[in-house]
């Protein structure tokens, strides 16, 4: 499986994804699930892949020829991320029908990034080719193992918070979820996009021996153990008699 | 959705349960999702159900039936847990079978208590009437929104954990899914059943205006706060150059 969670705020978007993928617990590999396009200045879109991985790769690769070859409608033609997210959802039916559909080879993709005289945009391309915005309330979305790590999100992420705190948060939601699941885990790769820039920003890629996770790792599980610990004890005078 | 966790430790058993059940957003009801039978000093049994809510009610009816017609098996003549879960399975196959079977109708149960003369044990009965039981690095089974509130049980819960701490880990377990799944909710059960006791034990019926519950609530979204601020920054020192 796969986690993957981007966040958008005020100060710009942070995609954070995990790089485990795995078809039976005999095969389980590393890859990026994250990809990067853009034209300095002008545009720039980070996808987070999850599902098939053959799926996957197919679409990123026909993303990437239809660029080259100057297809009429490319990353570099679109007019915003949401006329991208059609395009990437059609291109993904395209390549789930060849395989003769169905669930096994099924890709979700979270997209995000920036076109020129548009704001930041986040969206989440559903396998069938259709997708959603972020809201106000709720400005992150996830593909994926979403619900370990969601609680976290929850009860930090805003529209305010900046964007290095957003991408720690989306750590911690991944710690947490590595934590549970084995089919999720390192490398894992971030990056920021700051409104407006139009630039790539920075990246960090945190691999398994990476000071920083078990860091923040072994910190948020102390702090996890002694806040559990500091809580007002369930005591049997609060008990009912049956 | 339900929630429902169950956790074996060394003294014992601890039992919770939300009481919220939907099918569709317009229909909420809150039932409880928690049934103890037993006779007092010779053996205790308590069942958290998810799934349908016909189906288990209707298992639970005919668990109750069959002890009053005192068929040859029922609860109080099986040898164990075990032989319960067995019992309760073929039972629950019965139900879903009556109304031509499929996902939509199916339950699942977790089981646990105590039969004299055997050791308290827990298991988790799926829909196809075949169950599982914990294991000594995983002493607790889920059913239902298991995800959201895995991660703080994966990091608290060990076979020496006492009874009320264990309970404490699930109703934190609980707010965690609740804060992020509306289609789990209060009031929430909590039993504890004492190794050896062949006793109900204490009993803890929490509802939503429960000022304990609150506290919790309150408290543990305050650590984390506090925990999540006190965490070493992601800073772009850390950042790859691309």
């Amino acid at each position: 499986m796969t986690y993957c969670v981007a966040v958008i705020v005020d100060e710009g978007i942070s995609f954070c994804s995990d790089s485990r993928t795995s078809s039976g617990v005999d095969q389980i590999n590393t890859y990026t699930k994250m990809f990067r396009f853009g034209t300095d200045g002008n545009r720039q879109f980070v996808f987070l892949a999850a599902g098939n991985l053959a799926t996957t790769q197919a679409v990123i690769d026909r993303i990437s020829k239809d660029i080259a070859k100057q297809t009429e409608v490319n990353l570099n033609t679109v007019a915003d991320v949401n006329e991208a997210a059609d395009y990437v959802g059609q291109i993904s039916v395209e390549q789930q029908n060849k395989t003769g559909g169905g669930a096994a080879y099924e890709a979700s993709f979270i997209l995000g990034g920036q076109v020129i005289g548009n704001p930041p945009q986040l969206t989440l391309i559903y396998p069938q080719g259709n997708h959603i915005r972020t809201s106000h309330q709720t400005p992150f979305l996830q593909i994926g193992e979403s619900k370990y790590g969601k609680p976290i999100l929850d009860r930090i992420i805003t529209c305010q918070t900046d964007l290095h705190t957003a991408a720690l948060c989306s750590l911690v939601s991944m710690d947490s979820t590595m934590r549970s699941n084995l089919t999720v885990g390192p490398p894992i790769d971030i990056q920021l996009y700051q409104a407006d820039s139009l630039m790539p920003g920075e990246y960090y890629h945190l691999a398994e021996d990476s000071e920083y996770l078990k860091t923040i790792n072994r910190i948020w599980n102390e702090r996890l153990v002694e806040s559990f610990a500091s809580l007002p004890p369930l005591v049997n005078s609060l008990a009912v008699t049956q």
